[in-house]
């Protein structure tokens, strides 16, 4: 059995919930935070941020490394991709929201509406959201470029481009920083991510002592 | 012909002509400077980053998508490792230095050393640099850590998490940002791709107005 260390707003261990949930692989939730730097966890991952998945045996950590990994050892559902290119393609899409969107949007919001409420009890900075928010009505921009030139984001096929953005826009979405207005491709994509089997019981889940807006979870939004 | 849109120190340029040239991939080399913001360039790559690799028919951006796409249509030299756990824990190492040491060490030396000096004119930033090469010291210890224990980076065969960390350790080298002394095992790790001759070539080159120290390319340092 795989156990994951994660934290329900991790962005990451969502991403790698929704694609072994697709796969069809089970896992064993375990709740780490890692600003809390425990010692036992850094010995997991040196690089000390969740998810890390382990059976016992190994150790695997980066969400980009084990969605890999599950890609190669598990057959069912391939989120890749049919050839090279459009591997490359959904890549670089796995890439951009895991380090652009990320960076600029998941990133300071964590920082300014989690962290500092949950854990330095401060207000959160006002520019600092503001300016996560103009970041995410860029990155829904390009959603929507791309959505209206292709049935997923990164071709034909639903894939891992499609998790890792899911799983960024979701924790954004939670910590109120995505406004929907105006970007209907985008808003019927998520929609119909949102009623997935494998990732509905993501959105039910709540971080302790914050909420999300309302329509957070729901599928009309 | 494959083109390659780079700049001399760019790291994850430097990662793509080091794996490519270990593959026999021949790249022609085209300067790009992402801080200019061509038109042209974000048009091939929206995040209007380098690398950018293109044959005419296909745009290939991010340096892991690029390195994937060898990876799976160039047979020779494989430089994934032998098995999933070998390709999961190379995984890891390359977002280390990918996304880790680049965001602690090489992101803030270009933007005091480069991108001060050659476009705004500025002096660097005194504490920032410390701040750099303190952590660039802390990135060689576990370097030392794992060569203490496997013959190259993620294991027993010679592969993409070397190229990874060859290729931004070489642009923190440049800028004056390592110290080797008292690292003998990373020292030795990295006298050894100094010698290759898909490595080399990289080390005989210079980013115009800014010189690197002298031992940066001498196989003895």
């Amino acid at each position: 059995m795989w156990r994951l260390f994660q934290y329900p707003l991790c962005p990451f261990s969502r991403k790698v919930r929704f694609a072994c949930a697709v796969k069809g692989v089970t896992l064993e939730l375990v709740n780490e935070y890692p600003w809390e730097r425990r010692d036992g966890f850094a010995a997991l991952n040196p690089a000390a941020q969740t998810p890390v998945l382990t059976n016992g045996a190994i150790v695997l950590a980066d969400s980009a490394a084990i969605c890999d990994y599950f890609e190669e050892t598990v057959e069912k559902t391939p989120l890749l991709g049919a050839g090279p290119e459009e591997r490359a393609e959904a890549r670089r899409l796995i890439a951009w929201f895991d380090q652009k969107f990320y960076a600029e949007v998941t990133a300071p919001l964590l920082s300014e509406r989690m962290y500092k409420r949950l854990i330095l009890r401060q207000a959160p900075d006002a520019g600092s959201v503001r300016n996560a928010g103009r970041n995410a009505e860029a990155h829904l921009d390009y959603l929507d470029f791309l959505l209206d030139r292709r049935r997923w984001l990164s071709g034909p096929a639903f894939g891992l481009a499609d998790i890792a953005a899911a799983a960024q826009i979701s924790v954004a979405d939670y910590l109120g920083g995505v406004e929907w207005d105006g970007h209907e491709p985008a808003r019927i994509w998520y929609s119909a991510l949102k009623s997935r089997p494998a990732f509905r019981p993501l959105l039910g889940e709540r971080m302790e002592g914050l909420s999300p807006p309302l329509h957070y979870d729901k599928l009309d939004f």
